[in-house]
C-alpha cells in the first residue's frame, strides 16, 4: 500500500531505488509522529474539523502506540511506504474510517518536518547530558592532576611548562562554546513547522499556534514556504553544531594518541583500553582514542555532505531531502557513542606524575627565568638576550619552580567560573517546558 | 627587524614562503591590536608592571595611531613582519625603550588571538547590520505583493499555490534563524583571551578582569590552554554563521536565476542589472543573481577548508594557524557585498502580476477543490480520488481564487510576528555593552 | 578470540565502539583475502618458509573456501574479530597447526591493503561495465533523437537551438573523460602490496616480485613505507574517480529534474518511474531524478569525508584507517546502482519532438539569421546590430531551420569518433591480464 | 567599452561584483589567448572565412602580442572586460575594422574555455617538473642516508625498525602515483573545445580538426554541449590531481614536524629556516614545515570548494563559472611553490645518526628476534609468546640488527625500479607533441 498509489504497478527496482532504508530510519522517528499526529488532530477537533467523538477514539489508540514506539515495539511492515503510513494503517484496522481522518490538513511534507524537529530536539537533549557528564570528568580530572606539570608545546617544539590541570581543563571550557552552537541549533529547531502542508500551506482553519504551544515550542516557523525550507537546512545547522562538539573531543583524542606515544609518555591507557599486534609482542596501541578521532573528524564531514546534497536546489520540497536522514539520524548516536567513551577513557586514564624531570624538557623553563629577570627590574628585551645567552652557552640553569596566578593560568585554573559558565548556557535551553508539554500530550 | 631574530639571515625565499601575505593581511587587524595594546598596558599600570609616567606617554601616542588605523592610515613598513612589530617600532620611534614595555606579559599569540577576536566582534555587528538591510527589504517586497500569486512547487512540478508574499518573506524569516547562529558566533567570540600568552599563561600577576572589562568582553577564556585552542576553533564557528546566512542569500539567487528565465518568467531584473552575449543579441542575463549564487556557494566552503587546516592538529599554537587568515579575514566583506547587492537586486526587481493566468498552472488549484470538498463534509480519501478523476479525464474546473487563514499562510504573513522574532535575537548580541567599552577606551 | 589477546578482558563497551561495523563489512574482503593468502602462501613454500606438503593441504581448502565466498556463504562468526582471523580459523579447524602457518611474513596490516587492492580492482572492473552500458544506451539516444531540437540555454536564458542529439550525446563524453580518472585509480590500485608486513617489511626472505605476479598486478609497491602510506591515498584517489563518474550521472540527473518539469517538458518519465503525492491528485513526481542527483551529490562528498579521517596523520599505520571502509566499502554499490538506473531511465524516457514550437524559443534562432547575413557578407558586428534591431522592434523572424556542419555539432554529432575515444580507453584497462592471472590462482 | 554594450548604463556597484578579480585574473590567461587566436584565424581563412590578406596582416600583430604576454608585459586596461576584449582592441587599433574579425565563428564561451584548456596544459607541465625535481631529491637522500636506522610506528607506538632510506624514499614512490592522476588531468584538458560557440556549436563551415591539429591537442571535445560542460568539470579533475600531489607534499611536512621536535629529535632543520619566539629565548620552530602543512591541506580543499560553486547547475554556461578561476588559476603556483620549498627543506636538512641508540626504541626489534626463531623453526605462534614473555620480565635482549633482504625493504630500496616507474608516467605525457605546435604556431 502506498498513499499516492494511482493503480499502476511501480517497477521493482526503482521502488527499491527510490525507498532506500526509509523503513528503518522511519522506526526513529516513530514516537514522534505520533506526539506530533496527537497534537495536530487536538487542533483539528479545537478548530471543527474533526468531532469530539472521533477524537476520543483515536487519543488513547495513538497514546497505547506512543508507548509502543518509546519502547521499541514500533515496526513498519512490509510493503508499508514510511511511518506515516504505519500509524495511519494502525488506526485504520483498529477504528476504520476514522483512522483516515487524521491526515486531513497535512501532508507528509509537514509530518516529516515537524517529525524531524521533535526528534532533533529530544536527541539534543541526550548530546547535551553527555557533553555535561564528559565537562565533569575532565573537571575532576583538572583538579585532581592541577599540580602535575608537562611541557607546553608550541610549533611541537617545548616551550613553556604546561600542566595537566591545564590540559583537561581545556576541553572542559572548550565544550562549553560547542553548547552555544548546540543551543543555536536548538532554537532553530524548536519551531513549529505543522500547518505548512506541502510547503504552501492549507486551505483549512488550522490553529498553528494551538499545536505549537500542545508540542512545547519556543515559537512557529510562521512564513510556510520558509517551514519547508527549513528541510535540509535545519539538518545542517545541527550538524554543525555536533560537528562543533566532535572538534573538541577529536582533538582530545589527537593528543590522547600523542601523549601515550613512548615519545611523550604523558598518558597511559589502562591495559583494558589498549588492543595488540599479531606480529609485535610488545605493542599497546591506543585503538580506542584514534578510533575517537577517526569517527570525531568523519562527524566533521558531515554538514558538507548535506551541504552537497541541498546545494543550489530551488525553494520547495525535493526527494534529495530524503536522503539526508541517511547519514543525519545516526550522527546522534555516533557522536554520543564518541562523548561516553572519552569520558570512560578519561575516567580510566593514568597520569605520569614526573614528566618534566626529563632533560629534554629544562629549556621550557627559559621563561620563568626571563620573567623573573623582568620582575625584578631588568628590560624585558635584556632579560630575553642574557637568558639566551645563557642557553647558547649551555650554562641555562633553572629551579623548576612554576608560580602562576593569574587567571586560567597553572596555579588558578578558575575551575568553578568555567562550571557557572557552562551552567548558564545549559539553562537557556527550554528542556523543562519541552519536557512538560510532551508529558502532557502523551500520558 | 624581527623581534625573533637571532642574527641568523634567513634565507629570501623561504621569507616570502613564510611571511605569505601576513603583512597585507594584518593591516586589517591594526586598530584592534591597538585597542588591545591600550588595555593592556593600562592593566600592566594597574598592577604595578608598568610606571604611571611610562602609561601617560603611550596611551596619547596609542590613541593617535587608533585613529589613523581607523582612517586606513595605518602601513605596515617593508621589513616588518607583522602589525605587533609595526606597532612597536612607532611607539619606539617616539619614545624610545618605554615603546618596548607594551610588550611584558603577553605574547605575540595571544595578542593575535586578541586581534582576531576584536575583528571578529566588528564584523558581526557590520554582518548584522547587512542582514537587518535586506530583511526590511525583503518584508516589505513581501507585503507590496503579498497577493501575486505564483506557483507553489514540489519536485519542481507545479504543486499549490503560493505567492509573492510568502516568497519574499520566507527569505527574511530564514535569516532570522541564521541569526542563532551567528549569535553563537558572537558568543564564542566574544571573550578574552589575553593573558595566555603562549597558550600557557605567565608568570606575571597580569590582571585578566580588568582588560576584559577595559574591552567589553562578556567574559574570559579563562583557561590559557583553551584560549589558545580557541584559535582556529573560533573562526570555523564564525564561518559556519556566515556559511548559513550565504546559503540563504545563495537560495534566494538559486530562485531568481530560475525565475527570471525565459520558462518561468515570474521576475524581471531591471536592464541595468543584466548583462548580454558577444554572440546573441536577445539575450540579458542575470549575472547579478548567478554571482550571488556562485559567491555564497564558495562561502559554504569555507568551514570545510579552515577545517583541513585544523584537522588533527594537536594542542598548542601552530603556525598553520596564520595560513586560516588568508582565507577567513576577506570573508566578512565577501558576504557583506552579496547581502548588499542581494538588497540592491531585491529592491529593484519586478514582479510579474498575472502569472497563474498560464494554463499550465491550472492544476496547482486542485487542492484546494479537493478541500473545499472536505469541508463540505466529503472525507478527505473520496475528494482526492473525486478530483483526481477530474483531473484523468480533463474535467478539471477552478476559480482560481485561494482563501488560506491560519498563521504563515498566503492570506495571514505574520509580517510582523517574524520581525518581532528579529528583533529578539538582535537584542542578545551585546553590541551597546561592546561599543561603550571601545569608545571609553580608544576616545 | 583475537589474534592479540594476551589474555587481559577487554571491556565490552570498548569492543563495540572499537570493532565497529569491521565484521559486516571485512565479508566483502573475504574472496581477496583467501585468494591473498593462496599467493602468499604459494610463495612462502617457493622460498622454503613452507613445506610443500603443507601448501599441498593448504591449496585445496583455500580453494574451496574461496568457492564458498564467491557464493556469498562466507560468514564471520561471533566473536571473531575480522576475515583474516576467520580464514586461518577456519584452516586450523581442518588442518590443525597447519593452518596457523599462513600468517608467516605477513602481518594483517599488509593482508588488509592487499585485500583492499584486489577489491579495488574488481569493483573498478564492475564499474566500467556500468558505465559502458549507460554510454551505449545514451549514445543509442543521442543517434534516435539527433533531429529534434530543443532550445539551449546559456544562463537558464534561452539562446540557441540545441538538440536532444547533442543532449544525450554529451553525457556520453562526459563519461569517457571520467574514465581517465577511474584508469588513475586503477594504476594505482593495481600494484602489490603484499610484504610490507606492519609497514617495515620483514626479515623473512620473501620473493614479492612472485606474488605480484600470481596476483596478476602491474607492478609493485616496492617501498614498503609507502605501500603502508598507499592506505587512505588509494581510497581517496578511487574515491575521486567515483565522484567524477557521480558528477556526470548527477549532472543528467538535474537536466531531468528541469526538464520534466511542466515549465520545460521536453521529457516525460513513464509513470512507472514518478511517484504522486498524498494530498495532490495530480502529481507525478520525477523521484527517480531527485534520488540519482541526492546520491550523486552524496558520492562527491565522499573524498572529502576521507580527507578529513586521514588529514595530518603521520607516517605509519593507524587505526583510524579502518574508519574509511564503512562510507568507502559500499560506495561502489551505491556508484552502480545510479548508473544501472540511470540507463534504465533515459532507456525508458519519453522525448517531446515538438519544443522549439512554442513561441519564447524563436529569439533563439537569432544566431542563426546573425550568421545567415555574416556567410552573405555582412561584418559580424553589423550584422548583430541588425538583427537585434528586429528584435528590439518585435520584427524578428525565423525559418526554424538549423544548418550547422562542423564535428560535434546539431548535424555532425561524431557519435563513432566519441566511441573510439571510449573504446580506447577501456583498452588501457589491464583486466584481462587480472582475470587470467586470478582464475589460474584460484581454480 | 563591453562588448554586449547595448547603450545601458550599467550601475558601477554591480559592475564591480560582477567583474570581480577577471581583469587580474585574465592576464594569466593572455597568451593562450592570443595562442588560440591565431589557430582559430589560420581555421578561418582555410575555411574560407577569413581573407589571405586580412591573415596576413592579422598574424604579425598576434605574433608580437604573444611575445609581449610572455613577456608579462600584456596588460588590461581600465573599462576593459576582460581578455578576449583586450586582444580585439588592440588588433583594432592597429588594423581598423579587420581587428573584428577575429571574433566570427566563436563566443567567448569557448576562447575561455580554450584558454582554461591551454592555460591548464602548460601550468601541469611546470607541475611535472617541480614533482620530479622533489622526487630526485628524496631519492638522493633516500640512497644517501639508507643505513641509518629509525623506529618505524604503527598507532604512533614504535613498532618495527625503519630507515631513513625507507622514510625519504617513500614520499618519492608516492609522488609517482600521484603522477597517474595528473596524467588524467592532462588527458581531460588536452582536448580541443574550441567550436563550441556559446555551447551549442555554429553555423559557420568550421574546420575544428584544423585547429585541434594546429594547437597540439590530443583529440577534439566533439559534442558541443559537452565542450561546455567541461566547464568546471575539468578545473575540478586537475585540483582533484593538485590535491592528491598535495598530500604527499604534505604527509611529508607533517613527519617534519613531528621529527624535528624535542620528543622524536630525528631531523633538524638549518637555523636559515627556522624562526624562533618573541618571548621563548630557547625556541627553533619548524614553520616552513607547519606552512608547507597549512598551504597542502588549504590545496586539498579546492575540489570540494568547486565542487560547491558547480553543484547542481543544469547544462549550459552559467556565470557562476567565473568565479573558479579566482581560487583554480593562483593553485598551480601555490603548490609549485610547496614542491620548491619541500625540495629545498629536503635538500637541506640534517639527519640524527644515532637514533634507535635510545632505550625506548629497543622494543621495536622484538620482531626481529621473533622471526629468528622463526627461521630456526619455531612456529610462529610460539615464537611470538616466548619473545612476548621476555619483554614482560623485562628480559628482552637484541642485537640491533637488521637484516631485510626482500624488494622494498630496508636492505633492498628498489630506488631504481621506482624510478623507472616514475619515467614511464612520465614519458606518457604528450608535452613534445604539444611544445612542437605551439613554436610552429606562434613563432
Amino acid at each position: 500500500m502506498k498513499l499516492w498509489d494511482k493503480g499502476i504497478s511501480v517497477n521493482k527496482k526503482i521502488e527499491e531505488f527510490t525507498v532506500g532504508r526509509d523503513r528503518e530510519l522511519d522506526v526513529l522517528l516513530a514516537p514522534f509522529d505520533i506526539m506530533g499526529t496527537i497534537a495536530h488532530i487536538t487542533m483539528l477537533e479545537s478548530v471543527g474539523l474533526l468531532s469530539k467523538s472521533d477524537l476520543d477514539q483515536l487519543i488513547p489508540e495513538l497514546k497505547a502506540l506512543y508507548i509502543k514506539s518509546e519502547n521499541g515495539e514500533f515496526e513498519i511492515e512490509d510493503g508499508i511506504e514510511d511511518v506515516h503510513s504505519q500509524v495511519e494503517l494502525l488506526l485504520t484496522r483498529k477504528l476504520g474510517d476514522i483512522g483516515k481522518k487524521v491526515h486531513s490538513g497535512r501532508s507528509r511534507n509537514d509530518q516529516v518536518l515537524l517529525d524531524l524537529k521533535l526528534y532533533i530536539r529530544h536527541r539534543i537533549h541526550d548530546v547535551v547530558i553527555a557533553v555535561n557528564n564528559l565537562f565533569d570528568v575532565l573537571q575532576a580530572k583538572s583538579e585532581e592532576h592541577k599540580d602535575v606539570l608537562i611541557p607546553g608545546y608550541t610549533h611541537l617544539q617545548v616551550a613553556m611548562p604546561s600542566s595537566f590541570g591545564l590540559w583537561f581543563g581545556a576541553f572542559a571550557e572548550s565544550l562549553v562554546d560547542d553548547l552555544h552552537m548546540l543551543q543555536a541549533a536548538w532554537k532553530t529547531a524548536n519551531q513549529n513547522p505543522l500547518g505548512a502542508a506541502a510547503g504552501y500551506g492549507s486551505s483549512f482553519p488550522l490553529d498553528r499556534k494551538l499545536t505549537t504551544q500542545l508540542l512545547g515550542f519556543d515559537d512557529l516557523n510562521y512564513n510556510v514556504v520558509y517551514a519547508q525550507m527549513g528541510r535540509g537546512k535545519t539538518e545542517r545547522t545541527v550538524a554543525y553544531a555536533l560537528s562543533s562538539i566532535a572538534t573538541t573531543v577529536g582533538k582530545l583524542a589527537i593528543d590522547g594518541c600523542l601523549y601515550t606515544s613512548q615519545n611523550f609518555g604523558f598518558l597511559k591507557l589502562p591495559d583494558e583500553l589498549t588492543t595488540g599486534s599479531s606480529i609485535m609482542p610488545h605493542k599497546k596501541n591506543p585503538d580506542v582514542f584514534e578510533l575517537l578521532r577517526a569517527r570525531c573528524n568523519r562527524l566533521q564531514a558531515l554538514p558538507e555532505s548535506i551541504g552537497m546534497i541541498t546545494a543550489n536546489l530551488p525553494t520547495g520540497y525535493f526527494r534529495d531531502l530524503q536522503l539526508i536522514k541517511e547519514q543525519f539520524l545516526p550522527a546522534f548516536d555516533e557522536l554520543i557513542d564518541c562523548l561516553e567513551i572519552a569520558t570512560f577513557a578519561i575516567k580510566n586514564i593514568k597520569v605520569t606524575q614526573d614528566v618534566m624531570k626529563d632533560e629534554k624538557y629544562q629549556l621550557a623553563f627559559s621563561v620563568e627565568e626571563v620573567n623573573k629577570l623582568v620582575l625584578q627590574g631588568v628590560p624585558f628585551r635584556d632579560a630575553y638576550k642574557q637568558v639566551g645567552e645563557q642557553i647558547q652557552k649551555g650554562a641555562f640553569k633553572t629551579d623548576y619552580k612554576v608560580k602562576h596566578t593569574h587567571e586560567g593560568s597553572i596555579g588558578n585554573l578558575c575551575t568553578s567560573e568555567i562550571k557557572s559558565k557552562k551552567e548558564l548556557v545549559i539553562s537557556e535551553f527550554s528542556f523543562n517546558e519541552v519536557a512538560n508539554a510532551v508529558e502532557k500530550l502523551v500520558r
